[in-house]
């Protein structure tokens, strides 16, 4: 028997994952906290508790920090020094803002996968020209270039077709080259995605696999559950994996289906949008796990309450005031965003179904009643 | 196309049917509002918004209807002339305060009931212990008197099996007897349920049929989908009932199972304890179904997830504070009260399964790891 009182999670961000870990958070009886910069933001709408201020200042931190009796965050690129001299002694953060520092970085990100064996692609640290140079003749089919911080959603990625656009991209710079990683551009069937949640109590649990397709380097829709022979075998390794670098939280692994074999492209350390179907199509979905996983209770088995799902991004094409018909055949989630922009996520749909294949249908169906 | 911009929703009350409102009409994309006394009231916890006051000050009542697009209460048992009055011309609040004026009160109720043809128990007005002794022989098994307001959870209802009780009865009020209803008392096999939705564009959905277990006249358990044979009949009626009053919301109608037949014993008119379960085991739950019924848009189906389902009530036992481990195989619904009280209602569990049966012995497992 434990929580006594209501647990007080503090939130980092205030966007559409702290949103959606609110609004699951209250059903699980949890005191919610949201930090963030303006009370229109879509978490600081469904919570008493909004606190103004932004995760950059000492004093700030601290101060959430103390109104909290543990915190977690919705984006990883944070200050990860500063987050872990806040918290001091006494471990509050999760998941630990050192590993925050190691995954926000996509060279000890993928260092951390090699030293693990996990299957990635080879990867090269690259800040000069010359350097990319050097990694071209190990990239049969172009070379992609990422750079090590704040990457998402495509921006901070580059895909190399021929040595002139190499030397385009850095002139682009001029003397103000970023750190980057190259990588060999790889051939792939499609993207799959998986999460996993491991709790503070040890207990972790795996989320199905999904396909995620991407347009114009945004995730478009996510289907599931999907069948890969290398499936099991993988999730085997995710699972050690999370347990050795002690993980808590849930976490994100998006990979390549590349000629029969499951490469992690790249991990989040977070709830994540390849992973929204889990609010309709499981018994437990990835907001309420990565609450329970900070709270130290054991984290429930997520069962499929379907044979197919489907989630659809609803993305801004334009800044006009979004309308729509209520969906008939799909879940909504609206995030409440003041503004609608171009490529921005307003929201999503998830659509349960007799497969994935029809749950996309669906959901693409649906998604057209939608003017964004 | 329509929702140019968020629909603003208003809730009288804060207690937790206005809170399960409110989490759904976050993720509807509404801007909702609530009016309660205290900023710790369980829906004040849960939205940006909070009125600070109560609906029994015609001021408080116009500022409230000002801020919001709709209006809508979690109790029927508000000042209905005063909310009309305030109202004024532009319909605002839904359903109408005319019919939750009609509705609070279980004399009016019961003659709407007889009046549409719909299947209730006989009935006799009663203010006098000489107006109960005239129901006394119309009653076999004995006479239930009701309240004419204000009862719920049992509280307002008096079983009498003997004369002698109905002398001691109408004795302890004294000079001060309440306006009554007298019924015969019924003997039933169970006790059934079931929710109707209509919208303000005239759509109709009717939720599954499902069992209620009363426990001391406070609702203990919900299970279903429930087969009865004059199920598919009484629904029908119940369709047309509410389009004829021009219903706009959810509606419950508690039903005695008796003989075979189905008998309506009462109906609230609004989200119910007894459809608590469709958070978790539908394409529909009832607390967004009321909400795109004030919205003016298409209610969707709500089609099953699952084989069976169940709910279960978590009564407070004590004053102490709360204290449970994680369930394991249900949804947890906590209301965020900051007492816990004996009888009291502190939260729910969901749980789906393959039966109704099996449903409801997984939630009775888990409620033991609640120490209320």
């Amino acid at each position: 028997m434990e929580n006594r009182r209501p647990l007080k999670i503090g939130i980092f961000g205030g966007g559409q994952l702290a949103r959606m870990l609110c609004l699951k958070g209250h059903e699980l009886g949890f005191e919610m906290h949201v930090l963030s910069e303006k009370p229109s933001d879509p978490a600081a709408q469904v919570v008493h508790y909004h606190h103004l201020g932004r995760a950059d200042h000492p004093l700030t931190i601290k101060n959430f920090l103390e109104a909290v009796d543990v915190a977690t965050f919705e984006s990883e690129f944070l200050d990860a020094e500063l987050l872990k001299d806040s918290e001091g002694d006494q471990r509050k953060i999760f998941p630990s803002p050192r590993l925050m520092g190691l995954l926000q970085d996509r060279l000890s990100q993928k260092d951390l996968l090699v030293e693990h064996n996990l299957p990635t692609l080879p990867h090269l640290p690259v800040s000069s020209l010359e350097e990319a140079r050097k990694a071209w003749p190990l990239c049969p089919v172009g070379l992609v270039l990422k750079k090590r911080r704040f990457g998402y959603d495509g921006y901070g990625t580059y895909v190399i077709r021929k040595e002139s656009q190499l030397e385009d991209t850095f002139a682009s710079w001029g003397t103000d080259v970023p750190e980057l990683i190259a990588e060999p551009l790889c051939r792939f069937q499609r993207e799959l995605a998986v999460s996993l949640c491991r709790g503070r109590d040890g207990s972790v649990v795996v989320f199905p696999l999904v396909e995620s397709k991407q347009v114009d380097s945004r995730c478009k829709w996510v289907k599931g559950p999907i069948h890969h022979k290398g499936g099991t075998e993988l999730i085997k390794k995710l699972k050690s994996f999370v347990k050795k670098i002690d993980y808590v939280g849930t976490i994100a692994f998006e990979l390549f289906d590349s000629k029969g074999k499951l490469i992690i492209n790249e991990i989040a350390p977070r709830v994540h949008n390849s992973a929204h179907y889990s609010l309709n199509a499981l018994t437990l979905d990835q907001f309420s796990a990565h609450l329970v996983a900070l709270s130290q209770q054991k984290i429930s088995t997520p069962q499929l309450l379907t044979r197919g799902f489907a989630m659809v991004n609803l993305l801004g094409h334009s800044t006009q005031t979004p309308s729509w018909k209520q969906p008939q055949n799909a879940f909504l989630h609206w995030y409440g965003k003041l503004d609608n922009r171009p490529g921005r996520k307003m929201g999503h749909l998830n659509v349960v179904s007799t497969s994935a294949d029809q749950a996309l249908r669906i959901a693409l169906k649906e998604e057209r009643n939608f003017k964004l």
